[in-house]
């Protein structure tokens, strides 16, 4: 059959590992397709700087029109990143007949119902699993295998930047500082990280992994989230001692009808399989009403793995081209829920008061937290004497609403100095 | 649209799973698919053992055909297990041009390539995700998001029954027949226990694996597996202080250009991913060239998990009908392999000697070791006195002949009583 053409948007980190494995595995992709996949033409903003590559220079364009208008290309693989102008680039291809791949989690989370009805209307595949959690097959798993479960909830370690600041504190004591400038001289985390550090990338995958498994689009803006810029080695410490280890999770869980969505570090126990998650990888924690719990573990980033993401969507689209198949795009808004489902929802917690070491102050505390309806696992203190000395408490579960109340009660206690870290504890499972 | 209809064949363990999540997730499946499936005829031995169940009795024959004949039934759902009559079923089934959706292990691990070419030849569609690994998405993620890879390497726990028995005897220090009757109490382990217990079924397994992955067809009687009747709670105490966890380990990989092939138990580094898959939880680690690592967990058995990987199958073969796609089933053979590539490759071992604690023995034994090749890693030895004690020894990589040349010259060493042990050490990663 005849081949497959293929036009590349934007040649960075991803679009070379794309290259390099269609390259490399060419062999296995033509046997598995009895067809080949060729690029035809990659946007660059400056083809000159590609004269001296093993790639033939005439492929590199700037000019997008070339790429988007070509009636012999099927497919456009878009991965220049960004919302503009690859939001346009993307819309264009769809309503000229093509399909699109893409690894953009940006336009996925802000305009992915736009685009999948833009797909469907004009009868072609948009494919993003790259655009979470890199090579691993999240957006399949749930679109196909675990299509028949109600997914109850999903837990990710979604961002490698922070995990891997959060492991190397872990392990070897590091402070934030030196762990971050670590991962930024690996390639871990980029010279600005704010938006990795401070939940926002963990936030807007989440949006995406929202839409595909409940068929609702949230606003990736809307969803509070925290970082771990205020985790110290000193916290990481303490639940440690206490059996959990410290994670950015995304978390999303239906609700009493409603859907809860946050981005929190939380302590998670040792027990939990996405506390085993360290480094840069990634992990997907979901918990489906007939499957149970499943994890889907790996590198969430790379140029390598989040190329072998975007070539599987292009080797399924490719099978969709050549059995002549009308996909639909759009996900059925399967449970109706209402746009005011966005909540942080109710959690355990793991209180640090640091107090003055005085006879009493235990008590009035406990008492604090009994008067406001919140129940108490477990309290440690740390330490001992007239000083300041760290005193610990882990809750049940609990509206933040009302742990607010009576964080305000404690901290009126004349022994207690300050409240100083307030996150959600995981369940065991 | 107008509904899709099955036959479903076997009503035990699996196929009531099945159902109840037909029954209890029917409006979100109807609103991903647009239409609903339903169970016209179900196949069992005795209809009128099922008079007084929810299920109206007529749907229940104790006749095949009245099922594989059915012009109105569109896909096949067998779930009776074992070879026969299951494996004739699911060829008339495929003759008289019925999808088949099936979570039989043996039928695909020994007929596959002859079921997935009949289905090619009818223009129907074959899935199985449910015959490996319970609800975890395995066989869609390997053909689909990980089509770009050439793998190089999976490795498994795909039998749940010994993980719980070798979990629980890790944390509880109970004997291997405790343990195997605690499972048998839980569900975790059948009546007759042998085929999980030796490997036999992970064996099955891993064919169907291999055949997913490298698009060759392998006996599964001809894969070398060694079971976990052998190995004690003493072995795996041992195990544990030396930084490992004793796991049933199903190995596949690409090794100059043939296929090592095995299923041993083997000792797993606590920092492994797989060392973290506890009781009766399954997980695969596969190692892509693109992609990396990627590990996928989840339950490998039981109704609801099981029934939830069948389901999800059954959700995509009705897309493919509504599409009219005529899919391919048949896998490539992507690399060529000859059918002698099946062997037990090289590998670090973990090899526990009994011996006489006498000046001068240690010397010998690595002297014997050395002169067969044999480098090791690490020697540890436990206990003292002229008593019997245990010597360990973690090998380098090295090849089983060279080991077991080594080992004869090791046992004629006169302090030596017993080679007590020799197990597969699992690559930190």
């Amino acid at each position: 059959m005849k081949n497959i053409i293929v036009g590349l948007l934007g040649f960075g980190n991803v679009g070379t590992g794309f290259a390099a494995i269609l390259e490399e595995n060419r062999k296995i992709i033509e046997n598995t397709l009895g067809c080949s996949v060729i690029v035809k033409k990659i946007l660059v903003r400056d083809p000159g700087k590609y004269r001296d590559t093993v790639i033939p220079e005439e492929l590199f364009t700037a000019d997008a029109d070339e790429i988007l208008t070509d009636p012999e290309i099927h497919i456009i693989v878009e991965l220049i990143g960004g919302i503009q102008p690859a939001c346009d680039y993307i819309k264009k291809a769809l309503e000229n007949g093509k399909h699109v791949v893409t690894a953009n989690k940006a336009v996925i989370a802000l305009y992915g119902k736009e685009l999948f009805e833009l797909a469907d209307k004009n009868r072609v595949s948009i494919r993003f699993e790259g655009s979470v959690g890199g090579g691993i097959p999240i957006i399949s798993s749930l679109t196909k295998s675990l299509a028949a479960n109600e997914i109850e909830e999903i837990v990710g370690i979604i961002n490698g930047t922070t995990n891997y600041i959060l492991t190397r504190m872990d392990e070897s004591g590091l402070g934030f500082q030196e762990a971050l400038a670590e991962a930024q001289s690996k390639g871990f985390a980029e010279a600005d990280p704010t938006s990795d550090i401070e939940g926002e990338d963990a936030a807007y995958k989440l949006a995406i992994l929202t839409h595909v498994a409940f068929g609702v689009q949230v606003n990736p803006k809307e969803i509070p989230y925290t970082g771990i810029g205020q985790i110290s080695e000193k916290e990481i410490d303490f639940a440690r001692q206490l059996g959990y280890k410290i994670k950015l999770l995304a978390t999303v869980r239906r609700h009493d009808g409603c859907l809860d969505l946050h981005v929190h570090p939380a302590l998670v126990p040792f027990e939990h399989p996405l506390a085993a998650v360290s480094y840069e990888y990634n992990a997907l924690y979901i918990r489906g009403n007939a499957v149970g719990e499943v994890m889907l573990y790996g590198k969430g980033a790379g140029s390598l793995p989040t190329g072998s993401a975007v070539l599987g969507d292009v080797i399924e689209v490719v099978q969709i081209i050549k059995n002549k198949i009308g996909e639909k795009n759009t996900f059925a808004d399967k449970y109706q829920f209402k746009p005011k489902a966005i909540s942080s929802g109710s959690s355990a917690y793991y209180i640090r008061l640091q107090v003055k070491d005085r006879p009493g102050v235990l008590g009035k505390i406990t008492t604090a937290f009994g008067r406001n309806g919140i129940s108490l696992e477990s309290v440690v203190q740390r330490g001992r004497g007239g000083l300041s000395v760290p005193l610990i408490f882990v809750t049940h579960e609990a509206d933040r609403e009302m742990l607010d109340a009576a964080l305000k009660e404690v901290s009126a206690i004349e022994s207690v100095e300050e409240v100083a870290s307030i996150l959600l504890v995981q369940n065991k499972s």
